[in-house]
C-alpha cells in the first residue's frame, strides 16, 4: 500500500482509490467491486454505470479499445479483447500424453481489458463459489456461468499481449523507447538558412525517415519550445552555431527541468558543435569537454541524459557530408539506445 | 532457393539437404518428409529412425529439449514440446459472443520442436485428406488421427516461444545480445599486479557480476587468447599500459578477424588507455583519436565494433577509484549495447 501510496503521489494522479488485493485473481477483482458497490459498509465511492477490469501486466492499453469494450458491455452487459492464438492449443491427458488438440481457428485467446454492466459482473461475484475464487481466472466466465450474460468479443491490438516471462520486459522496453524516440526537436541559434546545422537538420529528416523532426527557438520567448515540451517530446538536439560555450544548452535544460518531462521516461538532449579544429585550439575544447561532464552529472540526477557532439567542419564539401551524415548516425544512436551509461561524453563526427 | 544456398555457403554449414516448400504448413513438412523416404523417387537420402520438425521461427532451441523428445518418440511414436498457456483459451459463437471458456489448467500451448518415428509420421502425412493438409496445424494431430499415437507431451523452455510480432524480434535481438555479453576478455600487457589496469579488472568483475570476467595475454603466443576466442567469447578489453599505440589493439584485430568469430554476432572491441593528462600534450592524443577512427572503420567492414576508452588517472586515491568505476560503467554499456553507431569514438572517464 505504502509503495503504491508513493507512486501515485510521484506520478501526481488524481482520481485513484487504492483497495487491498486478495490472494488469488477472483479474490482482488472482487474486493475492487466492492469498493465501488453501494450495498457496501464505509462506502465513499460512487457506483459506476459500467466497470472495466484490466491486468497492469499490460502496460500498453490504448484509449480507443477501452471505448470498444466499453461501448459492447453497454449493449451487451459484458465485453472482452481477444486475440487470435499463436500456437495450437492442446488437451493432455491424466499420462502426460496428448488427449486431442483444438481446432486454433475456432478459438481465441482472451486478453484484457473487460468491461462489464457493473451490476452484472458484481452479482457474478456474489454468487460465485470458493472454488471459483480460487482457480477461476476468466471474468468473461463468471458473467456467463451466473448472468447468463455472453459477453460480446472485440478484436484487440498485439500490444495488448501479457508481458509474462524476461524477453518481454525486453520487448517493453524497446517499446517504450521506440515510441518516446519518434519525435526529434532541433533547437538552432541561427535563421541563416545556408548555415551548416540546417544541413544537418536536412539529413536527420533523410535519415529517420520514420521520425518527426521539428525545430524550436529558445528566444525570443521559446514559445513553440514550451509547446514542444507539453506535446511530450523526449529528444533535443541543440545546435550551437554562434557560440562555443553551454549557455543555449543550459537555458534548454532548465526549460526542461521546469517542465517535469522527465518524470515519467528519460529525456535525452545532444548539444552539437561545429568543430573547425585547425582554426581552434584543442585544450579550449578539453575545458568544454570537462564542463559537460558536469552538467551531464547534475541533469542525471532528473532524468535528463546530456551528451556532447563535435561535428568536425572540414572545408571540402564531401568530406563536410560524410561528417553530418556520421554526426546523424550518433544522434540516432543517442537517441535510439537512450543509455545512461554514456552521459557526459563527448562524441566525434 | 538461392538465398538459403547463400545462407549455408556464408556460414560454411556442412550437413543441410533443401527441399522446397508447400504452400501451406503441412505441405511444407510433407515435402520434407519424401525427401528423407525410400519410397520416392530419386532420394538421395537415407531414412532416419526418428526425425524431428521445428519451426524457424522459435530460434532458441535447446540441445537439451532436442534429447528430450527424441528419447520420447522413440517409446511413444511421437513427442513434442508444450508450454502453460499464459491466457485463457475462449470459444466464440458465430454472432462474435462467448460461446465457453476452457479451463486453463487442463489446456497446454503445443510448440516445437516434435519428434516422430519416421515411419508414424510419413504414413499419416500419406494417408491426410486435402483438408488436413490446406487447414491442419498440429503434427501431433496427425500422429493421433491416422497413426493412432497418443504423442508424449514434454515440458519445454519459454524460450521456445514464437518469433511472430514486432515486439517478439526485439526480445529476441536483447536476448541474443545479453547471451554474448556474458563473456568479457580483458587483454592486458602487465603482469604488474598493483597496476591500476588490474584494479578495472577488479572493478568490472564486482560490477557486472553475472558475468564471467577473464584474462588474456597476447604473448607469448597467445594461446590461452586462442583458446578465448574459440569458446566464443564477444567482448574483449584491451588494456593498454605499456605503450601508448593500438599495437596491442591490432593484434589482437587481427587474431579475431582470422577467427571468423564475427561471422555470426558482432564482435566488441574496446581499447583502454590511462590518461595523465597534465603530463601528456593533449594533440597527440588527438592523433590517437584519429587513429582509432581509420581503424575502426576498417574492422567494422568484419562485423567488430572498435571504441576507445580514455580513464582520466588523477593523482588522489579516491578520484581515481570514481574515474574507474566511470570506465566499468562504459565498458558495460558498450558490450550490452553492441551498436555500431558509435565505433571510433574515444570516450573518456
Amino acid at each position: 500500500m505504502e509503495a503504491m501510496k508513493g507512486i501515485i503521489q510521484k506520478y501526481q494522479h488524481q482520481r485513484i482509490s487504492l483497495v487491498a488485493a486478495g490472494v488469488t485473481r477472483h479474490r482482488s477483482i472482487f474486493n475492487g467491486l466492492k469498493a465501488l458497490a453501494e450495498d457496501q459498509p464505509d462506502s465513499k465511492l460512487s457506483k459506476p454505470e459500467v466497470v472495466i477490469i484490466h491486468d497492469a501486466v499490460r502496460p500498453f492499453v490504448e484509449e480507443d479499445v477501452l471505448l470498444k469494450v466499453v461501448t459492447a458491455a453497454k449493449e451487451h452487459g459484458a465485453a472482452g479483447a481477444i486475440r487470435p492464438l499463436v500456437s495450437t492449443v492442446i488437451s493432455p491427458s491424466a499420462d502426460g500424453c496428448l488427449d486431442h488438440s483444438l481446432d486454433r481457428a475456432r478459438h481465441r485467446a482472451s486478453e484484457m481489458p473487460q468491461a462489464f454492466l457493473f451490476d452484472v459482473i458484481y452479482e457474478a461475484y456474489q454468487q460465485c463459489s470458493d472454488y471459483d475464487l480460487e482457480f477461476g481466472t476468466e471474468c468473461l466466465q463468471l458473467a456467463l456461468k451466473y448472468g447468463h450474460v455472453h459477453a460480446k468479443l472485440v478484436e484487440g491490438s498485439p500490444d495488448l499481449w501479457k508481458v509474462t516471462y524476461k524477453r518481454d520486459l525486453y520487448a517493453a522496453e524497446s517499446i517504450i523507447k521506440e515510441r518516446i524516440s519518434q519525435h526529434i526537436c532541433i533547437v538552432m541559434d541561427t535563421k541563416d538558412e545556408n548555415h551548416v546545422g540546417h544541413h544537418l537538420e536536412e539529413i536527420l529528416k533523410n535519415e529517420l525517415n520514420h521520425v518527426k523532426v521539428t525545430s524550436g527557438a529558445l528566444c525570443p520567448a521559446g514559445r513553440d519550445l514550451e509547446q514542444i515540451i507539453l506535446e511530450q517530446c523526449y529528444s533535443y538536439v541543440c545546435v550551437n552555431v554562434m557560440s562555443p560555450d553551454f549557455e543555449k544548452t543550459r537555458r534548454l535544460l532548465n526549460m526542461l527541468e521546469e517542465s517535469n518531462l522527465s518524470i515519467l521516461y528519460p529525456v535525452v538532449v545532444i548539444s552539437v558543435y561545429f568543430l573547425d579544429y585547425k582554426s581552434v585550439p584543442f585544450d579550449q575544447k578539453m575545458e568544454n569537454l570537462m564542463q559537460i561532464k558536469e552538467y551531464a552529472k547534475e541533469v542525471k540526477k532528473r532524468n535528463i541524459l546530456l551528451c556532447g557532439l563535435l561535428i568536425y567542419y572540414p572545408q571540402e564539401e564531401q568530406n563536410l557530408q560524410a561528417s553530418l551524415r556520421q554526426g546523424a548516425t550518433i544522434i540516432a544512436t543517442l537517441i535510439k539506445e537512450r543509455n545512461s551509461g554514456l552521459v557526459g561524453q563527448l562524441l566525434v563526427a
